[in-house]
């Protein structure tokens, strides 16, 4: 049974559309005026204009606490209007609505898609679909309709490619170490990196006398700690932060700001 | 049948108090106090500190996507505490609660108010009355109780006059040029113009071989789009955006830095 | 009978997560994976990173308007991952999920405790705890069971202890003048101060022909008044806000602004 056949009581929403205009109101009318018994929960709004790393890794954080069937839109979407595909995708405990445009790729890591399909069916949208808000006119009342019980084969043709994510994966470089990358900085100023624990272990051989080294922002930071109050103050160290991704932070302060780093910003780990 | 005589379900709120405060949690805990069952959604609480027209507008936005019979409260009020009135307006479809201050303006563009009440029933506020948060202590209460079904008339004496909106309307000049106004920037930094698109349709006769110029921030737009991708990129370009409106946009930037423009600053559209 | 045997309706959040990341967001999926018919309500994220007093007051201001039996969670938590312990607190009317840092201080001067829990029943907790991550992990879930009717007491044993607010109450200099000090600037750069009316009246004998003289910011402000719309434009004074709390504001500006003060800053009340 696809988990559509009940009715869907959540559906979340990560757009880079701001809180400050009326797009996200909007999307949200669009959505009760057709099914009114939904309950709505915003997972941010924040998302840097245009930032579909950033996008993908915030849904990617958040979407594996919410009830099975929920319905995730995710809206960063530099080619509205243009001719980039708008995606449903199934996974074994929710489905996504978003843009073909890479955002979903961190997302697929966690729960791959079991069903993936090219929204059509214009049957479903809005009778006038805005050039510039398909967030409004296409994905709301589709997400409204899937989660009153539509199939989500009715919204289009299925198919089995995406586009994905930009972020690069960790790579191995040519003396053994690996190169990561700042995902994001969240707003404590910590850094969250492009390597997950399980991997990690892996890489480890589960090893936990190994030396951990990072290099980052011109520093080299030798403690891999369990907490925040661990940390030394000002001092800049590694953890595995509550979403199993590496993070530096810096306890009581900013470690972006420590180690003027941001999002794209390169770090090398060494394991001797 | 007046909407109210079923059950509103939602209230929407549009304010300038930020989400830093207790402001907007308080008078949220005052509505389900009264009226438990509604479901209270934000359309913006980041209206800049008493911007009667950026309320009034990015409300004109939301709102209509609602479903009939929602009510909506506004609450930007520099004069709160002053002897000017509160209102409760009825639309075709909607009630809105506000400060008779000019910033229901643009909401009465789209749907013009069937009736309108001056709110003076006391014996709906709530006990204690603050000088300085009547939204909290009158609209708040009111609106919950015009949910769950309490006539409008009840809250107040019909009233004909309301304040109109500060905005000016597009003026035409001496030689036939259009003087228009930024109403606001919007979280991409696109500016959004006092011109719809009905009216200009109406002005250029529905002549689509029309020459369009704006000029703005010193420079002179030629180009009417359809969508963002349309635009070269760091180049700005006009648009009717999403809600109808005349917009200039800069694809993947921000006009607003790009053109040193703001709420309030001026455009002259030529049309020849 | 305590209030947890009936269903709570409402769980609110304040915290210094901000609205950027996915923590506000998994916190909530994790509240509505275990009670879906819950209604979750953001009183803010917005507190200043590990800003407990800031926190406690802006919890203060909020949760009396809230129906009987809410429950209130507050994350500001400097010291996660360390030894500080979790508390359930059931007032008259309200239950309290936080930190055993000081941050509760400011709610029980308005509601003291009748029964202080020390969270310690692992078997409500999320199977695998985050040692960065509590709130997600240990408040959620177990705010989630107390709204499903599972009793304050099974949580973990009774204390009778808890820090206090690190805010000084108002101090008598040796001069018989007040020492106070500004807990917060809002929104507007309002100066909310750690003085409240029924403390105010009591000092002054109700005497309402007291001279009032308050040194804020090198100025000494000569005006108590009850509305903004009574200040003169850009001249600072003081009323009693919203909340009850001192406050000192410029008509139409900031009077963080104009008096250089911010959260923490000392002020001297006359009172002759």
């Amino acid at each position: 049974m696809e988990p559509s056949q009940t009715r869907a009581q959540f559906i979340t929403l990560t757009t880079d559309f701001g809180l400050q205009d009326a797009y996200v109101a909007s999307l949200k009318g669009v959505i009760f005026s057709l099914a009114p018994e939904v309950r709505i929960i915003d997972i941010s709004h924040a998302i840097p204009p245009q930032g579909i790393v950033e996008g993908g890794f915030t849904l990617a954080c958040a979407f594996p606490h919410f009830p099975p069937g929920t319905i995730h839109i995710l809206v960063v979407d530099p080619g509205v209007g243009s001719t980039r595909p708008l995606l449903l995708a199934r996974t074994e405990n929710h489905y996504f609505l978003a843009p073909d445009n890479g955002a979903l790729g961190l997302v697929f890591e966690t729960e791959p898609p079991r069903e993936l399909f090219r929204i059509t069916a214009a049957r479903y949208f809005r009778p006038r679909v805005s050039a510039t808000f398909q967030g409004r006119d296409i994905l709301a009342p589709v997400a409204a309709q899937l989660a009153r019980g539509t199939a989500a084969s009715c919204f289009g043709d299925p198919v089995t490619e995406f586009v994905p994510s930009p972020l690069p994966a960790p790579t191995r470089l040519s003396d053994g170490r690996l190169r990561l990358e700042v995902i994001t900085a969240d707003r404590f100023g910590n850094l969250v990196l492009n390597l997950r624990e399980p991997k990690y272990r892996e890489l480890t051989g589960g090893s936990a006398t190994q030396r951990f080294a990072l290099e980052i922002g011109g520093r080299s930071l030798l403690r891999l700690l369990e907490t925040y109050a661990q940390g030394s103050e000002g001092e800049p160290f590694a953890l595995f932060n509550s979403s199993g991704y590496l993070e530096v932070a810096v306890r009581g302060g900013s470690a972006a700001a420590a180690l003027r780093c941001a999002a794209g910003s390169a770090a090398t780990l060494t394991l001797s």
